[in-house]
Order: C-alpha cells, then sequence, then structure tokens
C-alpha cells in the first residue's frame, strides 16, 4: 500500500517579484524535503503573483516567469531533492496559433521532478466577472494532466476549473485520479470559506478522488488571498485546513484516497467572522504597505468610529509605532472629538499631534468668499492638504478613512477626507465598522489588553462635524436602514421600483439611490482598498460616470 | 430591377437615457420616411447607448431596453410607417440556459417591420481586450439574421464580428446577402478609419456582399464614437461616408449589390489627423458636460502649454462664455506666464480671473515647516483647493490639464493640478500637444480667426513654475526623447533592455519606466479623458499598483 506524504504551500508572493517568489517556494520545497514529503503543491500563479493583470501582455515577463521555472526545476535537482515533485502555479506563452492578438499567454501549473518539467496544466475555465478579467489576459487549455507519483495518481486543476461545470475537472474519474491538487488564487470574502469547502466536498464526491485546495495568502492591491488551503478525503470528509492569513505548510500522509492522515497539531475549524474580517483588514494593509516599500502610515484621527477604526487595523497591521495620527480640529470640532482622537492615540501608543485648521481655513473663506458647501469642502480639503504635505515630508503611506457607505452615497469631499493611497475601510459598511470595533474591543479584553478603541467613539452619533451641531443624519438616513437599501441595490442589483416594494419609503429610496449614482465620478477617483465582501466598489462594479439610467 | 432607399442613422445616444434614444431614433425615422427610405439602420446599441458596462447586469435596465424596442416598434406603425424596415441595436435578456451567472444579457440587433420585431440578431465576437468587457457583460450569439426587404436580401451582424475571422460573419455569402448591414459602436483612435474602411473592403470581396457600416457618435466617458459610418459596393468601392463627429442621417439608393448611388451632396475625403483628433477631443468634452448636466467647465491657466490648449478645446466644446479660466500665480510664476495666461483668455473671451497663492500657502509652510518638494507640492495643492471651492461654489465642471507624457511619468501632485472630473489631454502626448497648438492656431488663420494660443505659450520651454527657474527637462528627458521611450515600453510593451537595444541611454531608460511603474497609483486616481489612441491610461492598460516586475 503506497504511503505518500504530501505538503500543501502556501505562500505570500509580491506581484511581478519573481526571483524572490521563486526563491521563497525554494525555501519551501526545502522545508518540506525536510519534512519527508514525497510531493509539494503551491498556489496559482506562485512564481509571478496573481493576479498580474495586463502583465500577462508583456511577452519580457511571461518569459521570464518561464525562464525562472526551469532554473528553479534544475536547482531543486542540484540540491538533491530530484524525487521531491513540485506543483506550482506560473504563467506560460501560448502558441501563436493559441494567442489571440491580445492574450498571448496561459495560466499553468506545473509538475517538476528529476529536474525536469514533466508536465504543464493550462486553466480552463477564465473567470472573467467580479474582479477577474481572465478571459482578457489568458488563453484556456482543455486537457487534464494527470501523474503517477510513488503508486498514486495525481491531476492538477486550476481554481477556477472547480467553480464552473465541465472542462478538465469532469474527467478527474475517468483519468482514475487519486488525488485532485487544485492551486488556487482565490480572494477573501466574508463566508466565501464555506463555499470553497461545498465545492470540493462535491468535487471529491462526484470523481470519487481526494483533493488538495491550495489557496494563496496576502494581500495584492484590493485582494486579499486569506489562504485557508484544506484537503478532503474522497468521502468528502475534512483532513486539514492550513492557516488563515498566514503562510503556512502543511504535511498530510496519503495511504489511499479515502486514507489520508494529517501531520501535526490542527485545527480543522475556523474563528467567526468578524475575526476574520478583521485580519482580512489588517493582512491586505501590511501587505500593501510593506510590498510597495513604505514603512509607516499617517492618517486623520477626527475622534470618530471610522478613523478610529483604521489606526487601529493599521496598529495591528505595523505597530502602533509606525503610525502617525494627526488631529485637525476646525470651529466646529466638539471638545470631545478632540479628547477621542488623543484617546484612542494614546491606548495604544499611536504617534500623534494636534494640527488646528483655523488659520489655514480662513484665508482661503476671505479670498474666495466661501460659505455653506463649499466652504465645509474647505475644510475636509485643508486637511488632506495637511496629510499629503506630512505624507510627502515624512514619507508614509497616507490612508484615507471614509467606509463603504459613505462612498456609497459620495458622503465625502473629493480630494479632501479622501485623500490617500489605501483605504482600509472601503468594502465595510458602516453597520459593519461600528460591529467591528465592537469586536476588536472584547477581544482585546479576551487577552488581558486595553481596548483600543474609545467607547464614546463607538457610541455618539456619527458627525463630519463641518458646521455647528452637525450629523450625519442630517443628510442620510440611519446607517441600519441606508445599509439595507444599499445591499439592495447594489449587491443584489434591484430597482427603485423592486427597493420600494420591499418596504422602503418611496422618496428615500429614490434619494439614496441618486446620491449613489452621482458619486460614481468621486469612486472613481478613490484609492483602493481591501474586498471582503462579494460586490466591493472598483474593479468589481464597473459602471459608467454618464449614466442617465434612472430604474 | 429592385430600387431600395438605404437611410443610415448616425445617433448620439446617452447611456442610460432610453426614453430620450428612442425618441431620437423615432425623429430619424421620421427623416428616413419623409426622406423615401425603405430602410433604416441604426448603430450598436443605439437604444441604450454604448457601452453600458455592468447595467447589462441589471435585469430592470434590460427589459426597459427590451420594452422601449416594442414600444418604438408599435408607435413607428402608429405613424404609419410600416412598410419600413427599421434595423436598431439594443440589449436583451438571455435566456435562461444561456446565463453565465455574471452576464445575464445579450448584445442585439433587431429589424422592425409592420410593428413587429421579425428577427433578431445577438452579437457573436465579444470584444474582451482594450477598454472592453464585453465577455464580461454579455453572452455570445451564433446565427447570422437574413431578411428580405423590397427584393433585396440583407443581412444584419454587428461590431467585433467583422474585426475577428470565423462566426456569422463568414457566412453572409451563402446566405446570398445582398447588404450587410454592421451596427457598430467604434471608438475613436487616430488612424482608426483606414483600418475600419479595410476591413469592410476585405468583407465585401470576400462576401460578395455591399456593406451599410453604421457608426454611433458621441462621447461616453472615456470614448469618443466618432460616427464616420460608410457604405461599400460588393466591388469594395466606396460609395458614401457619413459625417465624422456629428449625428448624420445618409440615403444610398441600392438597384443591386454593385450599383449603389449616394443622394446628395457628398464627401468621400475626410480631414487631416489633426482635425481629426481635435475634434475628438472637443466632443468628447461637450458630451462628457452636457451628457452629466453641467454647463460650464473652470480650470486653472498657467500660461504654458497645457492649459491653452485645454481651454481652448472647451471653448470649441461650449462656448468661450461658459470657460472660467483662474490664473494662480505664486512668488515663483514669472510675468511672462501671467501675461500668457491673461492673452489666452482674452484672445478667445474666456472669463478671467487672478487669484493669487502666496497668502494661502505661506500659513501651511509656517505651520508645516515645509520645503524642497512637499512646499512644491503644495502650491499646486492649494491651487487644486481654489479650483474645487470655484467649481462647488458656481458649479462649474473642474478641468485637470494635465497630457499623457506626465501621467505617464507621475509628473504631476496628486490632489493639486491633478483635481478635476475629466483630463482633455489625458491620451494626448506632450508632442501631440504642441502639434495640435500649431494645427489649432494655423486652422483658425485659415478661417481668418484670432490665434487662439499665444505663441509664446507654445514657444517657451515647459515649466511647472513650483520653484525658481525651474524647467521640466531638470527632471526628465527632453519631451521627444520621453514620449519614444513611452511608446516603446507602453504602447509596445517592450521590456528594458529591448528598449536600450533600441538606442536609448540606459540610464535614461531605467528612470522613465522606474517612473511610469511607481505612478500607477496616481493615474488610478486620475480622472477620465478622451482616449485617441490605441493605447490610452485607464480602461486599455490595467496594471497592478503592487508591482515589483523590473523587466
Amino acid at each position: 500500500m503506497p504511503n505518500v506524504r504530501l505538503a500543501l504551500a502556501q505562500t505570500n508572493p509580491t506581484v511581478g517579484a519573481i526571483q524572490a517568489n521563486v526563491a521563497e517556494i525554494l525555501n519551501q520545497v526545502s522545508l518540506a524535503q525536510q519534512g519527508g514529503a514525497d510531493i509539494v503543491v503551491f498556489g496559482e500563479m506562485a512564481v509571478t503573483g496573481y493576479p498580474i493583470e495586463d502583465l500577462a501582455s508583456r511577452e519580457s515577463f511571461i518569459l521570464e516567469a518561464e525562464l525562472a521555472v526551469k532554473a528553479l526545476a534544475a536547482e531543486i535537482l542540484n540540491l538533491g531533492y530530484g524525487d521531491l515533485a513540485v506543483v506550482l502555479g506560473h504563467p506560460a506563452m501560448a502558441t501563436s496559433q493559441e494567442q489571440t492578438g491580445w492574450a498571448i499567454a496561459k495560466n499553468c501549473a506545473s509538475v517538476i521532478r528529476q529536474g525536469q518539467i514533466i508536465g504543464t496544466y493550462t486553466k480552463h475555465h477564465l473567470p472573467n466577472y467580479s474582479v477577474f478579467d481572465e478571459y482578457r489576459n489568458f488563453v484556456p487549455g482543455n486537457n487534464l494532466l494527470t501523474f503517477e507519483h510513488k503508486g498514486l495518481r495525481f491531476s492538477t486543476v486550476i481554481c477556477e476549473d472547480i467553480w464552473q461545470q465541465g472542462g478538465p475537472v469532469a474527467k478527474l474519474a475517468d483519468a482514475k485520479t487519486d488525488v485532485a491538487l487544485i492551486l488556487n488564487g482565490s480572494p477573501f470574502e466574508i463566508d466565501k470559506d464555506d463555499r470553497r469547502f461545498a465545492l470540493v466536498r462535491d468535487l471529491v464526491k462526484r470523481q470519487n478522488c481526494a483533493a488538495a485546495y491550495v489557496n494563496l495568502v496576502g494581500g495584492q492591491d484590493d485582494l486579499v488571498f486569506d489562504g485557508d488551503s484544506i484537503v478532503l478525503d474522497s468521502k468528502g470528509r475534512l483532513v486539514a485546513r492550513a492557516k488563515q492569513f498566514k503562510s503556512d505548510l502543511v504535511f498530510i500522509d496519503v495511504a489511499a484516497k479515502d486514507e489520508l492522515t494529517v501531520l501535526g497539531d490542527h485545527h480543522l475549524s475556523k474563528p467567526n467572522d468578524n475575526w476574520q474580517a478583521w485580519n482580512a483588514l489588517v493582512l491586505g494593509l501590511r501587505d500593501y504597505i510593506q510590498k510597495n516599500g513604505f514603512k509607516s502610515a499617517v492618517l486623520g484621527l477626527s475622534g470618530g468610529i471610522d478613523s478610529a477604526v483604521c489606526a487601529t487595523i493599521a496598529a495591528d497591521a505595523i505597530g502602533a509605532e509606525n503610525v502617525f495620527g494627526v488631529s485637525m480640529p476646525s470651529r466646529y470640532s466638539s471638545l470631545g472629538s478632540k479628547d477621542d482622537a488623543e484617546d484612542l492615540a494614546s491606548r495604544r501608543g499611536i504617534n500623534y499631534r494636534v494640527q488646528a485648521i483655523e488659520d489655514l481655513v480662513t484665508p482661503f473663506e476671505s479670498a474666495l468668499e466661501l460659505t455653506g458647501l463649499p466652504a465645509e469642502n474647505l475644510q475636509a480639503r485643508v486637511r488632506g492638504v495637511i496629510l499629503m504635505a506630512l505624507s510627502n515630508k515624512e514619507g508614509h503611506l497616507t490612508l484615507t478613512t471614509g467606509n463603504k457607505s459613505e462612498l456609497a452615497v459620495g458622503y465625502s469631499t473629493i480630494y479632501g477626507d479622501t485623500v490617500g493611497g489605501y483605504a482600509p475601510l472601503k468594502d465595510v459598511e458602516k453597520s459593519l465598522v461600528w460591529e467591528l470595533a465592537k469586536w476588536r474591543n472584547a477581544y482585546a479584553l479576551s487577552k488581558d489588553e486595553v481596548e483600543p478603541i474609545p467607547v464614546s467613539s463607538i457610541e455618539k452619533p456619527p458627525s463630519a462635524e463641518l458646521r455647528p451641531d452637525q450629523v450625519d443624519q442630517d443628510s442620510l438616513p440611519p446607517y441600519d436602514v441606508l445599509d439595507a437599501i444599499l445591499d439592495s441595490y447594489i449587491n443584489q442589483r434591484k430597482s427603485r421600483a423592486e427597493i420600494v416594494s420591499f418596504g422602503f419609503d418611496k422618496a428615500m429610496v429614490e434619494k439614496v439611490l441618486t446620491l449613489v449614482d452621482r458619486a460614481e465620478w468621486k469612486r472613481r477617483q478613490g484609492a483602493i482598498g481591501p474586498k471582503i465582501t462579494g460586490m466591493a466598489f472598483g474593479r468589481d462594479r464597473r459602471l459608467p460616470i454618464t449614466n442617465n439610467y434612472k430604474g
């Protein structure tokens, strides 16, 4: 009876950093070898990072990735690991017959053994919805790759191949596959984990094979790959689950497709949704900062909930000593707000300074005779100028603290509170901001740590404090109602008439939907931020700015 | 022998404005009927405007478009025009079997006669490259639609169907087509017209039929549809050419597929590339302003070439009386710059005011202790605050004047000179900005008008004037060299090594390419602007911000 030791290597590549990614792959190959593995499997495009977007149309890039795989094969043999089978994802050039003019490359999984690439699989189903543009960038393959290793049969498929019907994945049973190796670049969404498990379970039962689902981990622009790789046997039983939001290397002994054993301590369950959402936001920010060469972040601290949550995410991501908070009070800022901002910073030890804006705002007001909304926007823009000046002077990444509900209705000043390279709460609706704040405080208490977020920031009515006694609900419906309308319109793509039929006030629906449509130009100029839901602003939702549809 | 009068209706729809678009279609149908037409053909998606992007995934929108086509059919019959065949583009729901989960609609052409939709064609080739995402938004069809009318046989295809091999277009001859009706939403690119003509000529010769190529006209966000519809007979002879950059209705009498006659005065040739590029920029801006409900535009006038050209485009688009120029001199602005700004405004009668920035900049410099680059950026940002305040106060659209070369290398201050909703020169490299300025002045002279652009703005060395005696070439190579390197990297997608092999200095190539890559985050937050080349920034070039590839 065979006993094949399978290793799942969940790495965090950086897009474009081929040499660094391959060095980490080699590191994991060595660890796998030292752990007695017979075969080690990496994620989709582990060589280049994922998604590579239009880098796929640069021939020099694809060729460099192919050369890196060949060099890696030689190096593994050179290290004396030739018996180890290494399965990893990378792009490769399509033949001139396969190329479509725009798409010149393929999304591949190669198997390395004895210094040779013994086979290469090409992804068949190319996702071209949501945030994905693979039909733009790749040409599809149509054949399953199956190989024998140490007495078992393995077949490779890639990510979307298991989310669609038909194609190579339907041939796993016919190919007498013992273990399907599924290479993935599957971004985190709240609740998505359960869908992955259900998909793989259906697959193993239908095709009568075990499956190793290996995901990437790490932040890449607006996507967060959460790892959470899983192994199921042919009966659909969950055998192993890798860490979520961290690199990992998991070993499983396979005696037969229905006889798998995980090595070492292991948890099959996973933490709750709030823990997952929080860690996704932290990892997304950390990797954006580190992979883009920043060391620190600056943000405005208003005393409100959004900036408090952003600052806490930043402190969790890169350490409070690298987070620079700036309180920028105006004549309309309450004493409580200033206290809350200072309190927030002191709880975690975030760097803190105060820069009042009165003397900076007044000259503009006089010169341009500004009152009303233009004067409100002016205050936000002066704050933006301050943050960007500090960013330029001190080298910080600027964080913009707006949440998804505000972005939806354009409740923000463009070039004001929207300035920054990264928006941690871009895909977090206001209701969830509150929930995460409470969760994070409770989490701190459970660890005997100080609650990072002042309770008054959580409990007071939200306000932009751009005029006397202003609160958000002067202009907007209560956030629970707003978020429910936004869910219907944005996530469910319902019409005005349908949303009204759900029981919402007609005038309010009209107002909210009009605000959403009119804010499209602002969103188009907004910072990127981590996608954590099934429908994020940005690449996920592509609407014209010029759009007179009112339905 | 038949004699069928064919009308080509080149309309300018607004995306989403179904009722207004249909009203204009009905207006053109009446004009066609009054002109004795037997058949009238509209462009791709004339009912909804194009491209509708993710509106395609809103069922209520697709259903409304379908209902509008049915109502239009009834109304045409009601008007007594039942004998007229009307061919027009619109989206329609795919069947549940055809839907892919994300894509629920089809891109269609329907034929209306006697109040009925007598047939509907579905686009087969869905472009999913460059600015197009049709594979995301539509499901493809696979059958040619052929119908007889007044003794001739007509077949419909849509746009991309003639740009690719195979599919329904290959069956035109077998279907004994006399005239192929090609409905298009084909955006302007410099020189693209010749490619369209060549494609249609190859088609008519290969399939032995005449062809009416009907394009949309008008600006839609970053695209400019230029009209320029054409008719060729089966021998490949150009019979008619509709206006470029204007709505038009052209009549052709068809006796046989090789015997066509255009009615009325007619030009088969077209103006030069500079005329076309200029008119594309003017139409793009005009339609962005009008379709988004603006009446006026504001922009900073520095005395330099970019703002001079932008202001002139704006004056040509919406009238000088609706253009508001603001000179915002600093301590570093030369007297010549201020004079040139005023001269520019007075030549066309553009509204002009001066707002010195010294008193607005100094308080920030003192409060934040800014010198060097942060202080330079500060000046640009203070100007941005002024322009946005005026926009907020007076209701103008803000124009940002940066050109494509600057956007490429990030030679701009984000939230400073980049503020604005629309960037007229976004796809115009600096070399072309100069060329267009000279062309526009010469064009004015040829019409006995005052040259709109001061000669000194064209001739002086470009400078951001953010520090004493600064010129662009302190930081950048000469623009002709820069534009050549950018063409190799961005348009031709060459690697560093390849570009150096073309004869450019290695250190300069390294510097320019590094600047381009580092500016991706700024471009991602930039205003939209009209695409006039084969590779514009924005949807046309999708690269990760986090990208460590250095090849």
